[in-house]
């Protein structure tokens, strides 16, 4: 016999379906729920059956966008940006923190993934023929590879340079590598580090 | 401009009003709701709305129990229990907690919270009333207190205790303090080690 009523072991089983979310935790946030006074259940609940109905995907950097700005979002209907630089990201997440750094001013290409044969993920599963459809029609200056430091980044990355070499006559960048800030020598990888010595640059 | 869509944003908003997740985990957890195909916003959503709907107070111990069940939980309404002894609990989790051990076989009285100044929670904001009369009606052979070892937690026992000393006869207990399972002396706070030493056994 369960000591819990149905309603609660449903929302603490749902819960930790989420990645990053393990029973324990899903446990102390349903009774944290049912303690609160302020609907915070029911906004929560609210929130996450409105999420997929009113988001729609970008028509042209394929970023997430309000369903009812569709099909352009927000930042490429932004006549302010530099639309001769597009940074190719892999995640919708990768466009908040690039963003949020206030450094880039051009537009984003959401990849929505990396080539991975480990994780079955082939280039025609990804956003790569719009991007190279975007590229062709738009013909932007500079290209940032801005994907992740990974093996299957790499690859998509080279990937994509692969596609776009003999059509692409603009320049083709990819994000630093090395110390990050406030990196301590002694705790880095030898990866990050090496390459940081063959990035290194004159000052 | 936000770079998100506004039910991105919303649903992000939500989580983060929970204690323990910030906004960094809330975006992390919306984004993959995002992603998941298997209708995970949409059950995690269903399942919170319905969560105080169907979720009652059991009019006996207090613990949560279904509303279809109510006004007796499946603990109190289970005869296989031992209906004399009745362990004294801060929080709902605390029953779970006991019950994952399977080395209690009587009933629970859950006070939601324990008295504390500082929080002010008085005694009449806590199940202290239905109790006291539970005491009085059922006389049970004994009352294991095991509220949390905090000062709180012991005010609120010494508290109950000074309530029923004159009418109860029976025994009254509370849970061993000493080390942990697993625990290293050399890590221990000195009030642990010194109630240890404090409540020693011969062996």
């Amino acid at each position: 016999m369960s000591t819990l009523p149905a309603a609660v072991s449903d929302a603490i089983e749902a819960l930790s379906d989420l990645q990053g979310i393990g029973s324990r935790s899903a446990e102390r946030l349903v009774l944290t729920l049912l303690r609160n006074q302020f609907g915070l259940d029911k906004k929560i609940g609210n929130a996450l059956i409105a999420l997929k109905e009113n988001v729609a995907e970008c028509g042209i950097c394929c970023h997430l966008c309000n369903k009812t700005d569709a099909p352009q979002c927000g930042l490429c209907s932004d006549a302010c940006r530099d639309a001769t630089r597009i940074c190719v990201v892999s995640e919708p997440s990768d466009v908040i923190a690039l963003e949020r750094t206030h450094a880039f001013k051009g537009l984003y290409h959401v990849l929505h993934g990396v080539i991975s044969p480990m994780d079955r993920v082939r280039p025609e599963d990804l956003r790569i023929g719009s991007f190279l459809a975007r590229v062709k029609a738009e013909n932007p200056s500079e290209l940032i590879f801005a994907l992740p430091a990974s093996v299957d980044g790499e690859t998509t990355t080279l990937y994509l340079i692969e596609q776009i070499k003999n059509s692409f006559a603009g320049t083709i960048t990819r994000l630093a590598r090395g110390i990050p800030s406030g990196g301590d020598l002694d705790y880095l990888d030898a990866a990050t580090l090496s390459q940081a010595l063959t990035d290194r640059r004159s000052i």
